[in-house]
């Protein structure tokens, strides 16, 4: 078959009556599927329910160094989840603060605080600024920018390469003292499945930026999610930061969200210990300690990082056949046609999808019309704009394998159908 | 006996010899005794083991309302938690916020918002203005007022009486449009055990202050605390304030840190639909979801209102000795003396102790020294600053009652010790 961009007009009519039919099929079949967010299955959540059913005389051992995990107390968290992190993360306990159950929420609260009381090394509070600017590497999490947004900050939309960032572009950017941080998902990046590179990372580690507070939020969602072949080493940013004198920049975060329950997992941040002495002062005002009884759950399912990626194992022979399935159906459906492209991460949990440049709106609403929902177009952008209307974020965790395959040749049909709209100029 | 302000000054030394022989007997027992926080004791955690060996029928019956409490999602929380709050404080399902696992961070993030986004009435974010005063109710929780430091709000401190705060003040002070919150124990009050009266809460509810978007933080903490005698009723406040047209103007807050595991229970807040609305805009930015599987371990532990009452009743029966004792040393040591005065609660986690003026820091550090620490004296006022230097708060719940012999022995000692310094001066 030929690719589109090679069809005369007859042809692409042709396609485009093969498309609209295809696409009225779909319809018909009235599926109401959701693949708008990154949310394991109900097979993934099944892995933890030792969590639940833990023996007894294991739970009841509630006494964790010496500290009663029932009661107030110990707002860094139990030594124990602070080990286990630090083993994961490659940093030192002492550098890791245990929170409750959400990353999201440390993150949110760490630029919260930076907007009340300023950071370690703040001039002032940031809401006392004119301007507030971040470095937004895109595609990227819109939950990252929804948080900037909010804030009122402004949003400077940085390319993703293969590598990473486009560190040219950041170095450059830093230099304006208004630039006062920049989100990182250095491993398996939300959405395009990036392991930013080593000369990415010692880039950023060494960046020289004009804001004294400069703050890297460094979040390691997917650390351990491999779903494709063996653990993947990666950097300890803290380690990387020190080396070039920038020990206070970064704050990077990860959670069990994505390795026991969504939501009611532990998260933890992890920072100089000049940083975690700054962030106590000011986090011992909102809280007496975080849930200590969960966090001792945790440690003793997960215990420590071998463990932990020995668990991922099992989340990985859920998750590498949906993969599997939804660049089946790319490859399959639409790379004969010649105008999408793809990334085939190996693990994390999205596949980011290119389509033809002002076509990603309309493939949502076509998917939408025919009863599949999926991550917003535009969403992995600043401001929801994505400047070439081009990305999709597909999430297919969520789906048992036949629902999705319904969900993709639904994708594939509309996928076709806003292609060809808009080479024939129709709509 | 004669009080100590009747006696001469040869009485008072013969008082003063025998204090301070007392005193050297104190510090030669070498005790290590803490009750400066209302921390409950490990007996009164053991009443909750039952949330860990819930039989597991129940704990894998993780849908709840049709929601999987082990995946993302429901950000107002559980529909069954919701409904238990409710049930609890006597306001409406859909009136309740449920959240992580403490209160306290609930309502430092009330005020966080308000600074960085101002509240559903505000004309703009409280960090734009000049000025921001609070109304204190003294002596209060500690925590309280350290939240409003923290964010650099005036702390404006009002007597309390038996009836609660003295609204004749009150109601003068929300004249003034820089007045922009108030907080409320209203149920066994920290740390006078105070029940506010009818009137009292009326007066609060019908209100009318300069500012818009004036903040009465209510916080329920004790609201089923009761350790002696029945369960006392109390008034909703959402309700209240709805009738006198003030239906955004109050957030009330609960949790069961006090009920089953301090710092690992489930915190609520209560507000108007419309702040409701408003607030998880707001916190669907920091939050995808709060701990499902939390709220659903205290939801079929505890049930509703009156299950948990019945528990509170296992609470009661090891909290009411202790008051007895701590009461029991004040009546003997310290009644016949005459220089000093106390609530007698019937609920809550503290006694309220006046000594003579002056008294209240001296006493303290004399307790330390014969190694029994107490809350600091005038911690319970704004900025720790008791203008009589003179209350202090006995919190018995945590040593078990040997320990707490011991240390009602030394804190009497001490008391006496600092009082006839005082009268004599000495030191």
């Amino acid at each position: 078959m030929k690719h589109f961009c090679e069809m005369n007009h007859d042809e692409l009519m042709e396609q485009y009556k093969l498309a609209s039919a295809d696409f009225e099929r779909c319809k018909q079949m009235e599926l109401h599927l959701d693949m708008s967010r990154g949310k394991p299955s109900k097979a993934q959540l099944e892995l933890s329910m030792g969590l639940l059913d833990m023996p007894l005389d294991i739970l009841t051992d509630y006494m964790s160094d010496n500290i009663d995990s029932r009661n107030y107390g110990t707002l860094e968290g139990l030594p124990e989840c602070r080990r286990m992190f630090a083993d994961i993360l490659g940093v030192k306990p002492e550098q890791v603060f245990a929170g409750g159950n959400a990353s999201l929420t440390l993150m949110y609260d760490t630029i919260s605080k930076a907007f009340t009381h300023g950071l370690l090394h703040s001039e002032m509070p940031w809401s006392k600024r004119e301007k507030v600017k971040f470095i937004c590497p895109a595609p990227g999490y819109d939950r990252h920018f929804a948080i900037c947004k909010t804030f009122g900050i402004e949003m400077i939309t940085v390319d993703m390469t293969p590598d990473g960032p486009d560190m040219d572009t950041v170095e450059k950017l830093i230099l304006d003292e208004d630039v006062r941080g920049m989100w990182c998902v250095p491993k398996y990046s939300n959405p395009d499945g990036i392991i930013y590179s080593h000369d990415t990372i010692r880039r950023i580690a060494s960046m020289k930026p004009a804001a004294s507070d400069f703050l890297l939020m460094w979040d390691n969602a997917y650390c351990v999610h491999e779903f494709d072949g063996e653990f993947v080493e990666f950097e300890d940013i803290l380690s990387e930061c020190e080396k070039y004198g920038n020990k206070d920049m970064v704050f990077e975060y990860c959670s069990t969200s994505k390795i026991t329950f969504p939501g009611a997992g532990v998260a933890c941040f992890a920072c100089s210990e000049d940083n975690m002495a700054y962030m106590k002062k000011l986090i011992g005002v909102q809280s007496i300690s975080f849930d200590k009884m969960n966090q001792l759950r945790h440690t003793r399912f997960l215990k420590d990082r071998a463990h932990t990626i020995e668990h991922m194992k099992k989340h990985a022979a859920i998750m590498k056949p949906k993969f599997d399935t939804v660049i089946e159906y790319l490859d399959r459906e639409i790379a004969p046609c010649g105008f999408a492209r793809w990334h085939k991460p190996t693990g994390g949990y999205f596949i980011s999808l290119y389509t033809m440049d002002g076509c990603a709106k309309r493939t949502h609403a076509l998917c939408k019309e025919a009863g599949v929902v999926l991550t917003a177009a535009g969403a992995t952008y600043p401001y929801g704009n994505d400047p070439h209307d081009s990305n999709m974020r597909i999430a297919p965790s969520l789906p048992p394998i036949e629902e999705l395959r319904s969900a993709m040749g639904v994708l594939c049909v509309c996928l076709r159908l806003a292609a060809l709209e808009k080479l024939l100029r129709i709509g």
